[in-house]
């Protein structure tokens, strides 16, 4: 199987760190050639669904621009600039929700549009999380923590509450591998 | 917990049918006004995770533009204008796999990038799919139709080797849901 090829590219809107937009002229494996192919560039970015020593999920409920009324959310934020994702990851439920975790286990790391941008998205699950000391997030959007129990999250999960596609993946395969290993 | 206004917008890009970028200016609930929120508009699509009547799963393994070496993949594909999401998720199994499936459960719809993309992906597990044509993809990427024990199917996910978040998301769902029922 063999990949396209991108014979030329140049950038179409720069709006800000947040986005970028070129256009890719690119040739297929039969040759074909396709001169307007937009491509998008956004933040990587980290989520984290942490379960504290006690076996409480830590996630949120909040509003989010894109989204209808309320979303169940995970941890998670941009990777800053030459950040490691695990780093990031720490940092974010550090500010998120004051917790720090002892055992952090790497999910999958995700692309958001396998057309045209190539962000990534690191899944973590951060297990004996513990409280130590009050959150100091810079996010915008008004939020709640909420502890939940295993089975709590899952049905929230499965009832779509949890509405944004990279947060539901890594809730879902944090439950999975945790079943897996109770199996 | 309220919403965020958006006060105005204004077209900046306008690519194709495939991306368009606005620029939004938008009220805070505590009334900090943010001019220059980047909003991309992309279509709606679905992805269909479908298992045959003798319990295999129909996966593909192809190459992405945006997706180093390659990836497995559940089938999927842009909605139509004004297609309802389930005929377009019934119409892309067919065209894909040649595949007709009986029984449909709606595993959730989520956003891509909650804080600047409203497009949705629709998520599905199609159950007791029967073979009854030849496939008529117009996918410009090459694909191998693979054919999946469950527990293979499981494996490749938790090894993340279905690198795109809403792909992974959707089969992860589908196993929990499986899983679910039998516990």
């Amino acid at each position: 199987m063999k990949p396209w090829k991108t014979l030329s590219r140049h950038t179409i809107l720069e709006h800000s760190k947040y986005l970028t937009v070129e256009n890719h002229e690119i040739e297929l494996p039969d040759g074909t050639i396709i001169p307007d192919w937009p491509w998008i560039i956004t933040p990587d970015f980290v989520n984290v669904i942490a379960v504290s020593y006690e076996g409480k999920f830590l996630c949120f409920r909040q509003t989010k621009y894109a989204i209808e009324g309320v979303t169940i959310a995970p941890v998670g934020g941009y990777i800053e600039d030459n950040e490691d994702p695990l780093v990031a990851a720490k940092r974010e439920l550090l500010e998120e929700t004051g917790y720090e975790a002892s055992q952090w286990i790497h999910l999958g790391s995700f692309c958001l549009m396998p057309n045209r941008n190539k962000a990534i998205g690191h899944s973590y699950l951060a297990r004996d999380a513990k409280y130590v000391k009050p959150p100091d997030s810079d996010d915008l959007e008004e939020q709640e923590l909420l502890l939940l129990d295993q089975n709590e999250l899952e049905k929230i999960l499965l009832q779509g509450e949890i509405k944004v596609s990279s947060w539901a993946n890594t809730v879902a395969l944090a439950l999975l591998r945790l079943k897996s290993k109770e199996g």
